[in-house]
């Protein structure tokens, strides 16, 4: 990439900028480590995806998408035939999403994956692109999507903005205009097609309006790469001029010249963060230090005697049901979650959420021994535990989400959610076409998971 | 209709008396007067949709379209086969606005039929609905484009929301709803959807994004009803609830049971307003006021001292190019067209836009007699115009485009507009379509203004 942030460009150009990373910098400019973790992104969306078919606003859109029916261009999830590619990539996107079990970007807080991949998917089936092509083409648009989303800022999020699909949706345009050969130009357009089809309201959370979320800002992606593709004309600068999106949208402008930072050559998108419990994300690192504590000190759920959790009071009003009733009441549970890692349930597992599970008295034993406190001084992605036992000793861990983690043990906890989500031989499969991409086209990449799929 | 306003009702809830409002106001309660502003608005969508379909933009989204294929559910003007519904829309939306010559509610700022006749039409289509149903549908989506427009206000508009696009989502969704025989429930959900996919920023004016806005919202209407038929569940109410539409987009949230007073038996669509000069809205009164002028006194221009043309300042900033050298220019030049109406020339004909008309002498010679004021008393909607002759005579009038004209002057003179644009036969056949509406399908009402287009 020819140095988009060199002195002499005007930082007020942010569009340009943007544009110019998502169509000149080279493939081989990118760093195998963020390769790798887009790499590791495209496992863990794949196996959410495929879990995700037959969640109701998964069939809802596919039934849309089968009734419109057109041109045999891309895989959707769930449907043995090829739909056009604006119409795949909704349906995976908001399929992608429909478990909220995807991976999630703290630093604009959004879920890069399910907004860039589909859309990326799609056009790459379209173009009979590269498997590697792909894989860049995603990762490109991931760190679109990151660094827009970060230039815009927890304003736009905090004014109601659901970041997973208006960043996204800025995302998935670049990473379709790299996937059509679009020069900085066109693809400058494409994005100003972009903020004027962006959209996404986090008031629609805890409704079908949080995957579709996802969805529509693939398939904006994708119709505004392909409309710039044919010539449409749209303003060059429409992010940052007056009333373009940023001024429209609340966006904070975090001042490009820290936003863009080493763009093109450090990936922001690396530090993105994968679940590993089917629940809400606020409840992953007392989870993980529970875990731990429970591993390394072999704790019995009967010996116990109290369990204290202290994290940031904002998730207080998230994810505390004291006494949870229904499954989706248990992801938003500290006190049952916390039971259910004592007592040796698989908190990765979709089934493990249940009314039963609600219901069976040793749970809710350990359940009613659970203390959540607020701890105003710790960060939203930490959490400290303090077991007591009824022998008076006691065992604490405090864990945080963004500690960093080796590639290898991230590879292997994300492997084995995808085993627990999909079963052993259909993971494995899966896992084999992610590791054989370089050889792959980006059609024959998906089709070992389409094989999977029609068979969960 | 049931009452909506009633006492009883909280009138902070907005959504679900909008969605009562499309789903159960009963067609035989929808004024004889509010039909016929809309069959007129139809017969002019009809024309401008006609002659927008060899501009760039409809070309390049009917490109799109044709790629994508699938069910043939819809027309498409310039196409020769059907879609399915939510292409159609998408297509027929970006043409009808392409020439920028369809009608205007001055009341909330917006082109209503440009969003809303189009998803309306796809949705009779594929329900093979009445040719009345139709136009009952356009005219419910179109007052909830306008009174959900009124709600969102000024301020929403002047933030940089093209209310086109935004409250025009709504009222294609709304009409496309009642299409679909949705109750007022799941309406509502679809009012619901439409909230996180409504979009269309004012910065694409002068691009092709801003054609394409009203065929984004005449998509997403369409899109947004058939996932409520089918199920999908969103928040209901999605306009006002906290960080719903209007907190999100500068709404000003007019309060509702001002902006719903009527609602259901006074139509605010009735003050629509039609262009007759194919320029830009804010010339219309001072050209208005000169065809008068010239008509009564027989005014020759070769006897013209000068002419003095006061206006709202707020127009000198955007169509007062003293000296255009282009077409385009032309179409905002208060000097030009003035010279334009004095020598004769058809102010309403596309064909009198062009470079050749901005170097002729004549033209030149009278344009430059012309003095343009501005006057901060005056409405934005009202010219007042000064000839002084050669002889010392001098004569003034004005005019604004808020003065109500009789039912019959309006047809006369929209007829004239149709027969400008498509010639004699064709505009014919097309209100010949449209005194038929009763006794048609949409599908067959449909048929001879694509007869007609195929041939212009």
């Amino acid at each position: 990439m020819r140095s988009p942030s060199t002195r002499h460009e005007r930082m007020s150009d942010f569009t340009p900028l943007i544009a110019r990373f998502a169509a000149d910098t080279p493939g081989s400019d990118l760093p195998d480590s963020a390769r790798r973790m887009m790499a590791l992104s495209l496992f863990d969306w794949s196996c959410v995806a495929i879990m995700g078919t037959k969640e109701p606003v998964s069939r809802i859109i596919r039934s849309l998408v089968r009734s419109e029916g057109g041109s045999a261009e891309a895989s959707v999830f769930g449907e043995s035939v090829r739909f056009p590619a604006r119409a795949a990539a909704m349906a995976n996107g908001a399929t992608s999403h429909a478990l909220d079990y995807d991976d999630t970007h703290f630093a604009y807080i959004g879920h890069p994956s399910v907004a860039v991949i589909p859309a990326a998917l799609a056009i790459a089936q379209k173009m009979d692109a590269s498997g590697m092509s792909f894989l860049d083409a995603s990762l490109v648009g991931a760190e679109t999507a990151c660094r827009i989303g970060q230039w815009l800022g927890r304003d736009h999020y905090r004014a109601g903005f659901h970041q997973t699909a208006t960043s996204g949706c800025f995302g998935a345009t670049a990473a379709c205009s790299r996937l059509l050969g679009l020069d900085a130009v066109r693809t400058g357009y494409a994005l100003g097609i972009a903020t004027t089809r962006a959209s996404g309201l986090k008031s629609q959370f805890g409704t079908m309006g949080k995957p579709y979320n996802a969805g529509l800002a693939a398939a904006n992606g994708v119709e505004s790469a392909l409309l710039a593709a044919r010539g449409f004309v749209s303003r060059p600068d429409a992010l940052e001029c007056a009333q373009g999106f940023a001024d429209t949208h609340a966006g904070e402008r975090i001042p490009p010249q820290r936003v863009l930072e080493g763009i093109g050559s450090r990936f922001v998108f690396e530090s993105v963060q994968h679940k590993f419990h089917a629940c809400c994300h606020g409840l992953h690192a007392a989870l993980e230090s529970l875990t731990a504590l429970r591993d390394e000190h072999r704790l019995g759920s009967e010996d116990i005697e109290s369990v204290r959790i202290s994290v940031n009071p904002k998730w207080l009003d998230v994810c505390n049901i004291r006494s949870p009733q229904t499954g989706l009441e248990a992801k938003f549970s500290y006190r049952l979650t916390a039971a259910m890692v004592l007592c040796g349930l698989d908190t990765a597992s979709l089934d493990s959420y249940s009314e039963g599970v609600c219901r069976q008295p040793e749970l809710i034993a350990v359940r009613d021994k659970v203390v959540v406190m607020p701890d105003s001084g710790k960060p939203d992605t930490q959490a400290d535990v303090v077991v007591s036992m009824r022998s008076g000793r006691q065992f604490g861990h405090s864990h945080d989400l963004e500690e960093p983690v080796t590639l290898s043990a991230r590879t292997a906890r994300i492997r084995e959610k995808g085993r627990t989500l999909l079963g052993d031989a259909a993971a494995a499969a899966v896992w084999g076409a992610i590791e054989g991409l370089e050889q792959l086209s980006a059609r024959q990449f998906i089709r070992s998971s389409l094989e999977v799929c029609s068979h969960v």
